[in-house]
């Protein structure tokens, strides 16, 4: 169990702060979290990814300096930046390994170092789900559990494993690519070069996919007359008995049971939690989640394995990011 | 990376010994294992299960007691006893949490309990794939690694996960179930109560099973004049260009390739460890499974992953076994 001194819980010592940074395609959700886990303040702005890497980078400086000046005007220094990322970062360098979907020419950015030095803070990088299920598993849904599992459940499936309050990075920074364990395995090929991936059968991005083909097949459909169809329709409209959002979700929930039936077994965990922007479906979603692994899972893992929503929405990401900066700092 | 010193290589100060043994259903493997790594004695005795627990508690006390005084005559005291068991094992209080096919009434057997007190010795008791990734992971093929993956291919398909020299148990002794992560979501029936597990398709019992459900459907082959079809038969007949045993080897390829990356995708581990009876299929084998493996895996992880056969044979489990014990107690 994690202790509550771990959790930085000295209501009797002045409150520390950090910022906090969670980059995503289209925008960058900021602000500053103090060592009670509370965000003292927030903002989102653009992001542009298309003017190109430096400018993503000077965004997220322009973003921090707006935390610190924020604090200043309170009478409060910050200790340092958090930054979540989507794809594979290496966070002991704080560099960005690879290119990302909405950031294509993120390979090798060196994340932390370009914040640290115009900003003159430690900085410290990491992908966004990561810390995502450490601001969860720390301030969240898994704040009792020691070995807890991370879902994001948005236009892909994205993960993080945190044990004893440790993010797990496995041996080269692609540990808890959740999304890519295989449930069908002559599945659909996936954009990881794989085929059968639980992303494929659970993210956004491909639910909306499959009710186009089923539309476009002469399925019947509320859908049909819908001119842009997002996740949140097919939920919208299975809520209403629309068959085929009805199957649609039932296949998803399948396949996620499929899925995180597997990651237990590799790694047994205290709790899984379900976040992202799906998981605002809302808890009888999350609950249909739950019956299907607690269906699949072995025997004496039934009554202990806890599936639960996400506690944090979606200040997750920028609360785990700026805790981590504190919690990294707690014996100070 | 673990240190030489981690790795107990005092080459200038005495041996240490402990006993290690390693438990099936049919027999068990004991014998004397020094902090060099060295099996100083083995040996193998029938185990008569349906005599129930205690006769097989019994049988492990009279093969521990056999090695204590085979030091004793070469002038040696052991520190300690290692128990290798199916099933799911407490490893903290060495207790075994349920039943196994060949071990019906092993649930909660105080296996440390029963042995400790009759050898007045220190036992730990483990899952015996976790001692044989252990075993793997500090003396054989996964010796220079931080994080390894153990694969045991026999009757079923097991597993183990060693992290920094950490037998990775989960929240409880419910981890590195590998051969029930899921392959096919809508596939075969899996005696732990799920579908499409990895085991069905990979592990030595089904793939006979499914050699036998070929014949009797009239499928050609060679091994319809086989009276007792083993794995082994299966391999040695595919390599002799027999259809249906190219077939079934083939197919299980293909799944050890989907099983393997999903489970690449939750760990990223250095390397994976294949040993268990059908390994010994040989390195060409292997090496169809690497292929298989690496074909799926995400890009950045491609030219880091390792995936070997394993080095101990079948002294793995007790080597594992013993030396757990010795690394337990290296501070001393």
């Amino acid at each position: 169990m994690i202790s509550l001194n771990d959790r930085l819980l000295h209501e009797d010592k002045p409150r520390r702060y950090a910022v906090g940074l969670d980059l995503g395609g289209t925008n960058l959700k900021y602000g500053i979290v103090s060592d009670r886990g509370e965000v003292i303040y927030q903002n989102v702005i653009p992001v542009f990814a298309d003017h190109g890497r430096d400018h993503v980078l000077q965004t997220m400086v322009d973003a921090a300096y707006e935390c610190v000046m924020f604090g200043r005007k309170e009478s409060f220094e910050v200790e340092g930046i958090g930054v979540g990322c989507p794809g594979t970062i290496d966070s002991d360098r704080g560099i960005s390994l690879g290119p990302t979907p909405h950031l294509p020419d993120w390979e090798n950015a060196p994340i932390a170092e370009y914040i640290s030095q115009k900003m003159n803070l430690p900085v410290f990088a990491d992908n966004d789900a990561n810390f995502m299920a450490f601001g969860e598993a720390m301030l969240g849904a898994g704040k009792q559990y020691k070995l807890v599992v991370g879902i994001t459940l948005g236009t892909g499936v994205g993960g993080g494993i945190i044990i004893n309050g440790n993010i797990f990075h496995g041996s080269s920074y692609n540990g808890a690519e959740l999304g890519h364990t295989i449930v069908e395995a002559h599945g659909r090929p996936c954009g990881c070069g794989n085929q059968g991936c639980l992303e494929q059968y659970a993210g956004g991005k491909y639910i909306v996919k499959e009710a186009l083909s089923a539309i476009a097949r002469g399925d019947k459909s509320v859908l049909s007359s819908v001119e842009n169809i997002t996740p949140k329709t097919i939920f919208d409209f299975a809520q209403k008995n629309d068959t085929l959002c009805l199957n649609i979700l039932e296949q998803m929930v399948f396949y996620l049971g499929a899925g995180l039936s597997s990651i237990v077994h590799v790694l047994n965990p205290d709790i899984i939690i379900i976040g992202g922007g799906l998981s605002e479906a809302g808890d009888a979603f999350v609950s249909r989640i739950h019956n299907e692994v607690i269906k699949r899972v072995m025997k004496p893992i039934k009554p202990k394995l806890q599936i639960v929503r996400a506690k944090l929405g979606n200040t997750a990401g920028l609360l785990g990011a700026g805790y981590y900066v504190l919690y990294k700092n707690r014996s100070k």
